[in-house]
C-alpha cells in the first residue's frame, strides 16, 4: 500500500545490452525488477533487499545513482565503472545495461497452469563450518553466525528462542551448523550439514475442504498430498453461515479458530507421516483460502465482512509463527497468507491467479470460479478487473428439486439423444440426484434439442420437432400444483427408488445463478471496454470447474461464446497458487503487485448490475453461439 | 556488523550553504548523518528509515544518486532540482546542500552529563480521524489505519493482536483513534486523541540493585524513580557466583531469569503506582546492564562468559516484545537492550559512553568504572579503546580486615592530619568498617603525611616527620603475628566497640586492586599512544565512582595524575544512558555505531598486562604528582 509521488507519465527504456533485449518501464522501477518481468531472472537470494549482493549489473550508459546498500558491495573504483545492485539501482532515465555472466539457467519447474517458475524458496539453508572463539577472537555467538552470514549474503534477526539454544548447539555441533534462514529471520539452528533437507508445506483452506502439499523445496516438487473435510463444517456449510456463528456466539470466533488449527494440524500429522519428515523440519507454510477462511484462522472478527460495505480486517499478505497459531511445526516456522483483492475475491482467487499467469501475461483471460459467490477476474498485465456476483446456491445443488452436492450418486454429466438420454453418475452407481455440473448439463441439453424457450419456458408440445417428439411426451410431465418437469430417471433407474426430474422452478434457479455470472462478466468487460472476440480464453476454476462442460456453459450463456478448446478447467488453481509462492519467492511478491493491477468492483447495491441480471436471465439465441454442434 | 566494503581511503567536504556549516566526511556516509554529527539535527520521525519524508534536503552542487525513497517522495521535477530525501542520500563525492528552512529549534534537554539531547523518542503517538468505509471505499480496517500512517510518514507492521481488536476499536470509536507507533511496529490502537499520554521505562539493572526511571516521552521528564535491590543476590553477590550457580544447577538460568522479572515487575508497580499511569500506557523499556544480567534476564546460558576465551551469546543490541519475558506493562511494548562491547564491558559501561558522550566528541577523555571488575575506556570521537581490569573486591570492602560495604556506619572518606583524623561515616553515625572510598582515602592520607612508603609498606618511626610522630606513636600497633596496623577509630568511638583499623595487608590489597586499574588505563594509552598531558578528562563512573576523592585517587596511583577539577564523578552514568537511549533514537542509533569506534581489548592472559601490573603496585613518587597539597 505504499504511495508513489513519482510521476509515471512516460516510459523509460532499459536495454541489457548482453542479452539483446529491451523493455519499457514506468520511471521509479528497480533495474531488477525490470528485468525479472521479461524474462531475464538476475540472480538473487535475499529476495531483492540489497543484502545478498548477488544481483550485480553493470549500468553502462544512462545514471543510475549510488545508494546505502551499493557501497556495502563495491569499491569506489567500482562504483565509477558503473556497478550496482539491480535490485536497489532505481530507473529514471534510459539506459543500457550489462548483466555481468550469461546468467545460468536458474532451477524452475512447471508449476500451476503451465507456467515457469524459478525455484526461488523464501527458506535457506545454509552450512557454516565457523571458526571457534579464542582470547584473540572473542566474538559473541550471535555475531559469529550473524556476520558468516553476512558474508553468505543474508542480514538476519535472530529470535530469542533461537539465541538460547545457540551456545549449547554451537558447541556440541563442533561449530559446524546449518542456518535455517527464512526471510529476514533465522528460524532454527541445525548440528552438522542439513542443506539437503529443506521443506515447506502449501495450504489450500476452502470452506468445505482443506488440501494440505507437502513440498521439498531444494526441488520443486510434491513429496505428499493430504486433504480432509474442514472441520468448520458443523458450524455451516458456508461463509455466511460460519460469520453468523461468530456473531451470536460469545466466543465463536475461538470456536471456529479451534477447529481449522485441529484440521491443519491433522493434515500436518499425515503428511509428515507419509514422507519421514519431522515436523521441527517444515520452515515455512503458504496458505490461500478466502477471506473468511483467512480471517477464522487468525481469529480475526470477520463481521464485517459479512454485512455491507463489507469490510474485511485484513486483506494485505500476512507473515507470522507457527507458535502464533499453535501449528505442530518448527515453532519458528514463518505462516505466509497470500493477499485478498476484496471481501469476496480472496486469496484462493489470487492464488489462482498466480497460477493461470493471467495478470503477468499480455493475453486477455478471465478465470470464473463458479459457486456460492462466483468470483470473476478478466484482464492482462495491463490491467485486470476483479468482482463477485452472487449466484446462490444453485450450482452447488441447492434450491433445486433433486439436487444434491456432487457426491457419489449425483448425476454430473448429462446427454440428452432424440431417443434417449445418457446420464453420467458420480461412483458409476444408480443416480440419487443432480449436482451442480450435471443441472447444468441438462438446462443445456434441453435448449439445444429445442424443449426449452429462451425465456426458460418448456417449449408447448406442438413446437417441438418430431424426432424427439417421443421423448418430449415420455419425459414431460405436470404434478399436483401445474409445475412442468422434465423426468432424467424413472424410479426404477435410481439408487432410492425415486424419480428424478428437472423441473421449470429449477431451470428458473439456474437461471438467475448463471445470470449473475454472466452479468459480472458482463460488467466486467464493459468496464475494460474489450469484447469477446479478443478474448483468448476462459479458465473455470475451483472443483466446481473442473467438472463443466464448456458447451454446457456457453449454451446456458454462463460464459460469453468463445471457442470450445479456449474455455479450459484449471482445477485446483487455488492450491497450485499456494504451492507456488512457496516455492518462488519472486512470483509471491508479484502476487504482492496484483492490487495495483486489479481493480475490485462491488456489485452489491450496483443497479447497472441488477439491470444487466435481468437482462441476461433469457438463455442465448443458439444461432448466435456459432457451436459445432457434434 | 554490517560489512562496508567502501575504500573509505579520503574524506568529503559537505557544505550546508543555509546554515554556513562544512564537515568532511568519509564517503558512503549519508547527508542526514554528516548533519547530525556536526550538529545540525534535520528533521524526522521514522528514525532515518526513509518513510517519514521529513529529511528533505536539496543538493545544490556535487550529485546524489535518486533511490527507491527518493521517487516515492518526490516528483520528476523535484527530483531534477536536486531534491533528496538526506537519510537515504549517500555522499560518494565533494557536494554543497540546502536545509530547507531554517530548523525550528528542535525539543531538546540536557540529560546525561551535561549532554544536549534532542528529543527524538522511538514511540510515536499519531492522532488518527479516519473516513468509515462505505460501499465506494471498501478498504479494509489494517489498510485503512496503514495507509493512513504512510500519509503521516510512519510506514508500521500490525502484530495479530492488534489486528484482533482492529474492528471493534474502530468502530466503536467512531474511527477516531491514536495509533502507538512504536519503532516499525503498531502495538497498539487507543480510541480518541490520546497523543497527551506517552511513556517509556529505563531501567539500569545492576548485579546489586536496580533503578527504574519512568519517563514522559513528550517531554523527556522523569515522572518517577524507584529503585531497589535485585532478587538475584540471594544466589550470590557478583556476576561469577551467578554465573555458576547456573552451571551447577538443572534448571538455574530459568531460576535467575524469574528472580530479575520479578525485580523489574515490582519496579514497575511502584513507578506506575506513583505517577498514576496505567501498565498499558508503557509502550517502550530500555535497558543497560552488563552482560552477564542481561544474558540472565533474557534466559541466555551465561556460562561461557564465565570461562577462557569469555564469550557472551549476545552483544549486540536486541529488541523483543514485553510479554516475551512476562514485563507487565503492553505486551507488545518494545524491550531494548543497549549493546555490550565485550563479556566484561557491558551495555552498561556503554550507557555511560552514551551518557559522557566520550565517543561523540573530539577530547580525549578516559571513563573508569572502578568495581570488582574496572571497566575502563579512553579515546574519543576519532577512536577509543575499552577493557576490564581484574580488580578485586577490595573497593567493595571485602579481603580488607575492618571492610565493609558503603553502608551505615561505613567510613566513606578520611582526613589525617598531623594531630589528629577526621572520619566521615555514612549515615552519621559511630563507624562499624571501612568502605572502598575510605580504604582509598586513608592509604592516600598516610601516603600524603608521610607514614607509608613508596613501596606500600608503613615506615619505620625514625623516618617520620617529627610533627606527626605523637600520631604515628599513638596510631601505630604489631599484633601477634608482627601485621603492622594504623588504628582509625578506638574501641570506644565506634558503633560496635571494637576498634577500626587498616592493616598492612590492607594495603597490599588496595595496591592489586589500584595496579589492575592503573595497569588496564596504563595498556590503553599505549595503545592509543596518547600521555597524561591530553587526557582532558578523567569520568570516574558507578555508585563507588561518585564517591571516590580525586586527590586520593591520584595519590594512590589509581588514575593519572591530571588537574584534580578535571576529574569528575559522573554518578549512575548506566542510567543517565538508558534514559538517553529511551527518550532520543537518534542516541540510541549512535550507541550502536560505538562498536566501529571502541576497540576491546583483552587483559586476561597479557603478558603486558601482568608487567605492566607488577611494575604499577608501588605507589606514585608524591612530588612527581604536581598536586596542590591545600
Amino acid at each position: 500500500m505504499t504511495k508513489y509521488y513519482f510521476e509515471k507519465t512516460s516510459k523509460i527504456t532499459v536495454e541489457f545490452i548482453s542479452h539483446k533485449k529491451k523493455t519499457r518501464v514506468p520511471a521509479g522501477m528497480s533495474i531488477f525488477d525490470s528485468a525479472n518481468w521479461i524474462g531475464l531472472p538476475i540472480e538473487s537470494t535475499c529476495g531483492a533487499l540489497g543484502t545478498c549482493g548477488k544481483c550485480k549489473i553493470r549500468v553502462l550508459e544512462g545514471q543510475s545513482g549510488i545508494n546505502e546498500f551499493d557501497v556495502k558491495f563495491f569499491t569506489e573504483k567500482e562504483l565509477k565503472e558503473g556497478w550496482r545492485l539491480s535490485c536497489k539501482a532505481i530507473i529514471s532515465q534510459d539506459m543500457v545495461c550489462e548483466i555481468p555472466q550469461l546468467l545460468g539457467i536458474p532451477k524452475a519447474s512447471i508449476m500451476g497452469f503451465g507456467r515457469h517458475v524459478i525455484l526461488n524458496p523464501n527458506v535457506h539453508k545454509v552450512y557454516l563450518d565457523l571458526k571457534p572463539p579464542t582470547m584473540e577472537d572473542q566474538c559473541s555467538d550471535h555475531n559469529r553466525i550473524h556476520d558468516a552470514l553476512i558474508e553468505n549474503g543474508f542480514d538476519v534477526q535472530l529470535p530469542l528462542d533461537v539465541l538460547k539454544l545457540l551456545p549449547s548447539i554451537l558447541r556440541q555441533s563442533k561449530w559446524k551448523i546449518t542456518a535455517v534462514v527464512v526471510g529476514q529471520e533465522l528460524v532454527k539452528i541445525e548440528t552438522g550439514d542439513t542443506s539437503n533437507r529443506c521443506y515447506g508445506i502449501a495450504f489450500d483452506i476452502g470452506t468445505t475442504s482443506v488440501v494440505g502439499t507437502l513440498m521439498d523445496l531444494n526441488t520443486g516438487s510434491s513429496v505428499a498430498i493430504s486433504s480432509t473435510l474442514n472441520d468448520q463444517a458443523v458450524f455451516g456449510a458456508d461463509v455466511i453461515t460460519r460469520i453468523s456463528y461468530t456473531m451470536t456466539h460469545k466466543n465463536g470466533i475461538g470456536e471456529l479458530q479451534k477447529k481449522i488449527i485441529k484440521t491443519l494440524n491433522t493434515l500436518i500429522k499425515e503428511l509428515l507421516n507419509k514422507s519421514n519428515i519431522s515436523n521441527h523440519e517444515i520452515y515455512e507454510i503458504v496458505i490461500t483460502a478466502n477471506a473468511t477462511m483467512v480471517h477464522l484462522l487468525l481469529g480475526l472478527d470477520p463481521e464485517a465482512i459479512g454485512v455491507t460495505p463489507f469490510i474485511p480486517v485484513l486483506t494485505d499478505s500476512y507473515k507470522l509463527h507457527a507458535d502464533e497459531l499453535n501449528l505442530k511445526v518448527l515453532p519458528h516456522a514463518h505462516i505466509y497468507f497470500l493477499p485478498h483483492l476484496g471481501a469476496y475475491v480472496g486469496a484462493d482467487i489470487v492464488g489462482g491467479l498466480l497460477a493461470s499467469g493471467i495478470v503477468q501475461e499480455d493475453a486477455l483471460r478471465l478465470l470464473v470460479d463458479v459457486g456460492t459467490n462466483g468470483e470473476i477476474i478478466l484482464g492482462s498485465k495491463n490491467g485486470a478487473v476483479a468482482t463477485a456476483a452472487p449466484a446462490g446456491p444453485a450450482f452447488e445443488g441447492a434450491q433445486i428439486k433433486d439436487g444434491m452436492r456432487a457426491s457419489e450418486g449425483a448425476i454430473e454429466s448429462v446427454r440428452i439423444f432424440e431417443d434417449k438420454i445418457e446420464l453420467q453418475v458420480i461412483g458409476d452407481v444408480p443416480p440419487v440426484g443432480l449436482c451442480g455440473s450435471g443441472l447444468l448439463d441438462v438446462v443445456a441439453q434441453l435448449r439445444m434439442i429445442g424443449f426449452l424457450e429462451t425465456s426458460g419456458k418448456f417449449v408447448k408440445s406442438n413446437n417441438i420437432n418430431t424426432k424427439s417428439s417421443t421423448l418430449f411426451q415420455q419425459r414431460m410431465c405436470t404434478d399436483n400444483d401445474g409445475v412442468q418437469s422434465f423426468v432424467l430417471a424413472w424410479p426404477n433407474e435410481t439408487g432410492n427408488n425415486k424419480q428424478i426430474v428437472l423441473t421449470q422452478r429449477d431451470i428458473r434457479e439456474l437461471q438467475f445463478a448463471k445470470s449473475a455470472i454472466a452479468g459480472g462478466i458482463e460488467i466486467l468487460m464493459k468496464k475494460l471496454n474489450v469484447n469477446t472476440n479478443e478474448l483468448k480464453n476462459i479458465y473455470l476454476a475451483g472443483s466446481f470447474g473442473n467438472y463443466i462442460n464448456p458447451v454446457s456453459a456457453i449454451v446456458v450463456g454462463l460464459v460469453p461464446p468463445i471457442p470450445i478448446d479456449c474455455i479450459k478447467s484449471i482445477g485446483n488453481s487455488s492450491g497450485e497458487g499456494a504451492k507456488i509462492a512457496l516455492t518462488s519467492f519472486r512470483e509471491r511478491q508479484k502476487v504482492n503487485k496484483y492490487e495495483n493491477i486489479v481493480d475490485y468492483l462491488e456489485l452489491s447495491g450496483s443497479t447497472e448490475f441488477s439491470d444487466t441480471f435481468m437482462k441476461l436471465l433469457d438463455f442465448p439465441e443458439l444461432n448466435k453461439l456459432n457451436l459445432d454442434m457434434n
